[in-house]
């Protein structure tokens, strides 16, 4: 049984993702459909990427992956497929896959012709598009069918963490809250381990708050298991799953509508000082 | 692999939507049970046709859908079943259905009789008689097994918008507000055409704003792809796929809360002046 | 097919729901996957209880059941497997089994002890531990294989009414607020039995309201159907499916935002005074 994955930023109360998958059944109705997300914020490509990355890792080989976010149909821009390690990846060419790979080569880039020299407007890409290339990939179909080969996509970058050596600072900034209110930046471990070579300590810095020490985990905040309730409310900073690192409280989470346990935004500087 | 379709208000926080899908898998574990929406505002019945209307005509034909919106059982209502270009559709006789099939006559209509004479409360329509109901259908079984055959059901009717030909304006309402803070309203192009005769120009107007053209798809909005970045925040109204009357902003999203991209709630007017 | 079923605080947004289906699928791609909810408030075991008690029991036989809530990993807590009526339910040992099993004994209890042995931090409790041994129970496997029996685990209580005889008043709380804003309380059927014997009325008070008499259902508020509308916004007090006290209002819906129907939350107590 195929597996084709869901994400946008549709939303769960619009048609538009159960469009898709009535679509997608009444093309093939043995295919497997499993939603990532569709509660990505209204075209916010860095966020998409960044879920993304985390989840389709998970997924077996050969999964189709579509994802519809910024997807509006133009006809002077393309709708394209990357294969990847046995995998599929469908999006517009907005960037989008160029961040989800950024240190990833496709194996092939294909541009999807399919449905896409209609002479009048595709009214909704994903299910006009998207569907039926993604249920032919599934079908074992091959991509030369519904596209061509070409080389280059649209490139977008996140922004990078800046290292600052004179002043032995790393700039970073705010790159997601996940629901937990959890802070995720865009500082990852290896510009830390370059910055901290020679120093002793560091202090990262971010509105009037300090932390001088990164854990390997959330629970490592705990060092006295009995006592555990006495650790609740704790700032730590830990570098993450994704090797990001990401400010968060000890049994946290969001209290009054605040979108980060912080009050942090998406953007907001952090730094880290080393001496 | 038989298809049931579930549609609801009852969020997917509560028990009620598992509660739904454990009962069929006890029934039938091979029914493929996808979700249309269960974030419909509380007993919205406008709200439901809608966005039902929209999705299930892309399932496929021999689909089952359970639609429980204002279903809460008491014993001088009947549920019911539509059956319509092979698939059949689920309700409380609460006049969804009218709604969603306002310009489509149903090949039949059943009262529901399994499960609904019991002498006691049954205490959750959805599972106590919309599942075994569903899922006979999807068994293969007549409905006339578990439902008789009626002539009528309650009917209800959308607000229409109105054509004062005198005035040679169309006054209409928002109707639904999209995902993406769109306004969707009750204008649809068969009233726009007919009014539009003779005219030169008209010009709508909400609130405070007005606009003087209409485009044919959200992405018409940029006739220049090269800078298209400048056309971001530019209001526009187009024909949707549903033909009616959708307001919106060009790559916008709904900041700070504000529900719509213009601050429009739903059965606030809209007018169209012509001359 | 076998089923296992989900339910988390991770909410939709985030990759961590996605990862858990798509390592499911990775290990066994004929599971089938059913979320129960993915929307607990972060931590909140007392929620999880309610709404997944009310879940799990509409599900067959069989089903293995994964619990992510209050479960990152560290090496000083349990991860365990509930065996009752057939079925598997997996959680960290933080008491959640023990409130939604507080009236059943589990058949046997065992500790996992799959990828539990870990030197280095499991970064992932859901994706490391459960579902590798959810799939194992999902297939057939012995959960002797996957874990070790164990007699005890950490046990956690409700919040219980009280019964004050000489005052002839029961004290309880609030304990779950549902999608609609009804009001789910701690005060259940039969404490009020025990508490109404020999008295002639009753009144139930909370904030500033008081209701005197306790409905079968949400639809037996209204005795004559044909002036139905006239009872909505009625307040009522019902016992549930659940034998718990709720209050409601007859056709309420949650505007402005407010979490309940009466402004009450979570912890708020209710008195039932009898005379």
């Amino acid at each position: 049984m195929s597996i084709i994955t869901l994400t946008s930023d549709f939303g769960n109360l619009d048609y538009r993702v159960a469009a898709m998958k009535g679509k997608i059944l009444s093309l093939n109705s043995k295919v497997n459909i499993v939603d990532i997300t569709h509660d990505i914020q209204a075209f916010n490509l860095i966020q998409t990427s960044y879920i993304f990355r985390n989840a389709h890792k998970y997924f077996p080989k050969g999964s189709i992956h579509i994802l519809s976010v910024d997807s509006f149909f133009h006809k002077s821009r393309k709708n394209i497929v990357y294969k990847s390690d046995g995998s599929y990846f469908l999006a517009a060419d907005n960037g989008l896959l160029s961040l989800i790979f950024f240190d990833i080569k496709p194996e092939a880039i294909y541009e999807i012709t399919l449905n896409s020299r209609f002479d009048d407007i595709v009214s909704f890409t994903s299910t006009d598009i998207f569907v039926p290339a993604a249920v032919h990939l599934a079908n074992g179909g091959l991509p030369e069918v519904i596209g061509r080969k070409i080389d280059s996509v649209k490139e977008l970058l996140f922004p990078k963490p800046v290292h600052n050596e004179s002043e032995r600072m790393i700039i970073g900034e705010v790159m997601y809250i996940d629901n937990f209110g959890n802070i995720i930046s865009n500082i990852n471990k290896e510009i830390f381990e370059v910055a901290s070579k020679g120093a002793q300590n560091f202090t990262i810095k971010f509105r009037n708050l300090s932390l001088s020490k990164i854990f390997l985990s959330h629970t490592e905040v705990v060092s006295d298991w009995e006592r555990e309730t006495e650790y609740h409310g704790q700032s730590a900073a830990i570098f993450n799953d994704s090797q990001l690192l990401e400010l968060t409280i000890y049994k946290g989470s969001k209290k009054n509508g605040a979108k980060s346990l912080f009050g942090l935004n998406v953007g907001e500087n952090i730094y880290i000082e080393f001496f």
